[in-house]
Order: C-alpha cells, then structure tokens, then sequence
C-alpha cells in the first residue's frame, strides 16, 4: 500500500543509523528534515527533572518554522548539567550547518539512559552520516522508526489519510517507548508529520487536545521520564485552503491526528516492557473528572491488579481494593465493578459468575474493566498492561 | 532464652491451628485471649472499602477491657456485603461463648483473599478446637504467628524487656504481610501484647505513635489493603505504678513499642513478596513534611527503581526521575542524590564514581538511599524492597 510512515506526508526526509552509542550496534541516530520549513507543535513532560534535549526543544519551538529534528536513543541527555545542555545545542547546530538552516530551526530529542554524558564524536559523525542518507523512501521512515527504539521489541508506526476541503490529506507518526511511562506525556518520544496547510496554534491546539486523549491516557509504570516530547510538523504541502479556525476542517483533522495517537498508544502498551496484554479501565460515578482519571489510574497502576491479569486470574478483589486506597469519594453502597460484560461486585455485594468466563476476559490482548464508584457523574479512562517476569528481567538487566 | 512469643507478657495464652480455610492444609485460626482482660488499642487501614472484621473490631475496640482476639487467614472477609458482618460477629460471639466474655470484648482481625465468603462451619470448629489448645508457651505463641501468615515465607516476631520503676515489662508482637503493603498502616496484621499497666489512652497515643514510625513507614508495592490491624493489648499484671500521664516512664515505654515496631517492619521488608533485599529512602531539604515524605514514597514505590536495586545496577537516573515526577517542590540546582556513602549527583550535576561500589551497597540485605531536595529544611523516610520476578510469580499464580 505504498509508504505508511513519516516520510508518506509531502515534504518530509527521513534518516536512521547506527553512530555506536549503543552497544548492540543497533541504529541509534534519527533524522527528520522538511527542506521546505514546516510549522511545528509540541507537548513535553511534565516532570521537574527534564532532559537538556527538552530545555533546548523548548526554546527552538518557538521559531516560526522548523527544518529538522535530531532524536537520538541509548543516552537521555538528562542530569548532565551545563554540558549536557552544550552538547544538545551543538547537535543542533551540526544538523543546521549540513542543511543549511539555523539552529533554532532544528529541533532535539534524547531517550535512554539517565545522568551519562553524551559521546559527542561518534554523535557528530552520526548526524553526518544521517544528513548524507536522507530520503523521502518508505525505508528512510522505517528507518527513523527503528533508530528511536530502547527496549521496544517494534517499531511503532501509524498513518492515516483524510479529505480536507477535495484535498487528500496525509497524516502519520512513530513513537517510541516501553517502559517509564505514566501519565501526561505517557509518550517517551512521539514524531508526526502531515502536509496539511495549518497556523502554528491550531497545530499545536490539535495535537495537545489528541495526546491528552490517548497518549496521556496510557500508563505502564507510572512514572513520566525526564525526556517525553511529542512533536508535530506540518509542511503545509496537502495544497489544502489553510485551516486558521476551530471550524468542521479543523475538526475533521483534531479527530484524524487524535485516532493516529490512539492507535500509536495501543501500539505502546502491547509493546510494554515484558507486556503480553493490555486493557482498558473505565470509570463511571465520579465525584469530578479529575478523581475519575485518579481511580483509573490506581488499578492500572497496581502492581498486584497487573500480575492477577498477567495470571489470567480473576482475583477483582485488588480492583476494589485500590480504588478503595486512591484517595477518591466512593460510596460503599453502590460500589460496582464489572470485568469485560460479567458484573463481579454490584452494589457492596459479590456477585456469583463463572472464573473461567473472567479469566478468558483478561487472558485476551485486549479488555476493558469498569468501576462505577456511584459518587457522581463524571467519568474517565486510562489504559494499562500486566505485568510480567520479563518486566523485572529487562529493568534489573538495563545496566549503566 | 525462654518464651519471646506473644505468650511471653504476665497474663497471655494463645493458639493457632488450622481448619481447612487454606487448601495448603497449613494453620489458619489464631486466638490470643487475656483471662483477666486487657486493656487495648488498635489502628486501622485508611482504606475506604474495610473488611467486616474492620468493621467490627472498630466498634469492639470501645470496650473498656478487650478479652481475645481472633485471627483468621486465607481468607479477608471483606466486600462480602452484609453476609460478611454477621459471619465477623458469630466468630466473635463464639469464641466470646468459650471463654467466658462477652462478644464485645472479642477483637477480630482476617487476612487473604478478597471476595469470598467465609467457610463458616469450618471456621466454628476451628475456633473451638484453637480455644481448647490455649496455652502460655512458647510453642503456642509461634502457632499464633504461623496461623496469621499468607504469603509469608516465615513467622516476624519481636520481644523487649524493659525497666519501669523497677518493675519488668515484657513487650512481644507479631506481624504478618508480604504484598499489599503500602504507607497508612503498612501492617496488614500486626498482634502486641504487654504486661505494663497503662491507660487506654496512653495506650492508644504509643501505638499510633509507634505504628506511625514504622509499619507505616513500609511499602512494599504502594497499596494498603482493606484488613490493615494493627492491635495492643495490655494486661496490666507487671506490677508497675500504672503509667497515666505522658512522664518519662511512658516515653521508656513509648521508645520501646517504637523499637519493637520498627524491628517488625525490617522483618517485614525483608520477608515481602519476592524481595531479596531492603532499603531506606531519606529525604532530605523538603519544603515540608508532607513533600518528604511523599518523595521517599515515590522513589520506593516506582518500579524501576525496585528493579535497578534487584539486579544491583547502580542506575540513579531512575531515583532522579521518579523525584521529578511525584509533584514536590525542588530546586534542581541543589538537587543530590547519595546511595550508601557515595554521591552519585550532586547541585544538577553527575559525580564521577565507581559503579562497582555502589554496585555492591544496593546487592547488600540493606542499604540506604539519600536525595536532597534543595527545597527546604524538612526531613522523612520510608522503608522499600526491591521488586523480583518471583513477587510476579507469587501474585499471577495467587489464584481465586
């Protein structure tokens, strides 16, 4: 079906190699280019430790266009001080110089390790040898792809198309990340590129709105790293009447860019460190929106919640009992949990069902566990994976 | 060195057998009674959904003297709806029936799986068979701490003798709990018993205070559970002047309950669902109390730091991370990280050192990691264990 990554958008060059940070000799040095300056959004984590990837990112954003971004994977680039800060301007700087722009035209992302300085010379030569290898080619985006993973097991990619105004439309992303990842900016590292024609605001309006509604909503540990960045460059190229209000075009992208990211986000939990399934909770009967997402978030976050889905068991009594710890209004009374369409606990009482029915509910790729906390009307929903022997296995092994 | 069970204070006898709760065939009904009535104190889980034997001990608690305590495991007792209370009262009106009490002077405590009914007819001749096997030696004593165990791989107990007003105070307890242990009575069970004459209240005040110091300074994986008990009963026969007021013989005792809880809550790090291994988190230049300890809380709960500390890796990035990512305040230029007595990160900065060293202080039975916020001048801590495949193992395969 033709090129379904980065480099499927009109305007967009990709590169991805291996310059030797890692060990493995897997790629490790990504490059994404649009020659022609594209608009930009970003969203980065919420964390108070950032990485100097960040700081810099932050800055750079604020340029009217961007020509390029530089991601690196094995080295976060985070707690290394003023060097580090240096050395994410100079990466910036090698990449404006080879494509001729500024430097506050170049944007930077950095996953991996925490607290190592980065190995400048093998980097300086990487982004050479990316600059000289950059290619609209659906290889060149797979090979972006591949040069941000850590310890994802695949690539994650999404692509979608669309009709703005009798223009066909091409969105698509990669994202990377598969552990230290808790909500707002569950992400790790996040690239999309579109052609449509769009103002800087709009641009960045869209993409918060769809990661707050699906990236956001994923977590696997718990924890936001120091590094998230999820950037969008838009190189106006569709040839589409540009979008410059919230009317039904502007809509009709917000929905397409808002389903990529939750088709990228479910790539992400079914690639979770040692993940062999995820699921979906849903809270009903909030007292807020707020203790909605709170009480999702506690049984996804649950180690004792992840391990009975990892054993296939139906053992609802940990569901209950972190949402009874998480803090939020609940009334005992009309306390109802259900698991895939089997009702377990109604109204403080449990209710007699069938543990195979449940257990092959929670033993498939993909199920959905809902809490009515009958407090209020507000509802939310977040989405997790079990948590496996691997998990321990990869994250004891991940050595410094 | 002679009895250093819970039978060991003037005044105590206890049991513990089993009755067919656990399919292992292993003991689970415990009873300690104090013929002459005991004066007594407990805490209970925060947790909003409360097993009946919560329930019902909080309302039993108001006596003016407690007389037995019946201990079941295997089996928690709680969101069982009504059906539930009236099965925790029948185990208190039968046992209160074999010793001559009244139901009210009965405490209840249950522990194991949540959601199930309790086996009533086995669980009534199980309390029949443990009250006729009540005995003051030593040998019942240790079957009172095997019959509260779950996934405990052996029995915690501690013992202290101590001097008030020339008299000697015996203090002993018992704790059981592997998993589901999180801050705010990170107890699950935990049994005290004493010959010191003293008053309810000042009873209460040490137990709240010495909990509060250690059992609830453990978390094992961040949740408390719907059982949490902590309970002290005090039968007055050392002979001691009564302790009334908070003079210096109360703090002796207060110091020695404080002691003989933290000794239970190392047992319990050590011996928790899978651990190899204990740490203490300080924290230290918080703006407040509350940060404090809420920044330990989130470097022992957060997964990859569990992990790191489980294969020895001396991967400080993550401890970094899961500081910048709970929400307390800190100032990054002062922020500094040491683990055992090596700095790692010190004002923003990485410090040189020898990853084989620090290496060997996290691989050690315990060690003690300590972060700066640079915040404030407010101090806490928190005891954690390090996260193994077997707690994946223990909790996937603890089936319903």
């Amino acid at each position: 079906m033709g090129n379904t990554t980065i480099t499927a958008p009109k305007g967009f060059l990709a590169s991805g190699i291996s310059c030797g940070i890692k060990k493995s000799g897997k790629k490790d040095i990504a490059i994404l280019v649009c020659p022609t300056g594209a608009k930009a959004a970003a969203v980065f984590t919420t964390n108070k430790i950032v990485s100097a990837a960040v700081t810099v990112s932050k800055q750079h954003i604020k340029s009217a266009d961007i020509e390029a971004v530089v991601a690196n994977s094995g080295n976060a680039n985070a707690c290394t001080g003023s060097k580090g800060i240096e050395d994410a301007i100079k990466m910036c700087k090698t990449a404006a110089r080879l494509i001729d722009a500024k430097a506050n035209q170049v944007l930077i992302a950095s996953t991996g390790i925490i607290g190592h300085q980065l190995p400048m010379e093998k980097i300086n030569n990487g982004i050479i040898i990316a600059a000289a290898k950059l290619s609209s080619s659906p290889e060149a985006g797979n090979d972006f792809a591949q040069a941000i993973m850590t310890t994802d097991t695949r690539c994650k990619q999404a692509f979608k198309t669309l009709n703005i105004g009798g223009v066909k439309i091409t969105i698509a992303g990669t994202t990377k990340g598969a552990g230290m990842i808790g909500p707002n900016m569950a992400t790790t590292l996040c690239f999309i590129t579109t052609d449509v024609a769009i103002s800087k605001n709009l641009l960045q309006k869209s993409l918060k709105d769809a990661v707050g509604n699906s990236l956001n909503k994923l977590t696997v540990d718990g924890h936001q790293s120091t590094n998230d960045t999820a950037i969008i460059l838009a190189s106006g190229l569709a040839g589409n009447k540009p979008i410059t209000k919230t009317d039904s075009q502007y809509k009709k992208f917000a929905v397409a860019l808002s389903q990529l990211c939750t088709d990228l986000a479910k790539q992400m939990a079914l690639d979770a460190e040692g993940a062999t399934r995820m699921f979906t909770v849903v809270i009903n009967g909030a007292a807020s929106k707020d203790e909605a997402i709170k009480a999702a978030r506690a049984i996804a976050d649950y180690d004792l919640v992840k391990c009975a889905i990892h054993g296939g068991d139906p053992n609802w009594g940990r569901i209950i009992c972190a949402v009874g710890s998480c803090g939020v209004k609940l009334n005992p009374n009309k306390l109802t949990c259900v698991i895939g369409n089997i009702t377990v606990f109604k109204n403080d009482q449990p209710v007699k069902f069938d543990p195979k029915k449940v257990s092959k509910i929670i033993s498939q790729k993909e199920h959905t566990i809902m809490v009515n906390l009958g407090a209020g009307k507000f509802s939310d929903f977040c989405y997790g994976c079990d948590l496996s022997k691997d998990y321990v296995t990869i994250n004891a092994d991940y050595h410094t």
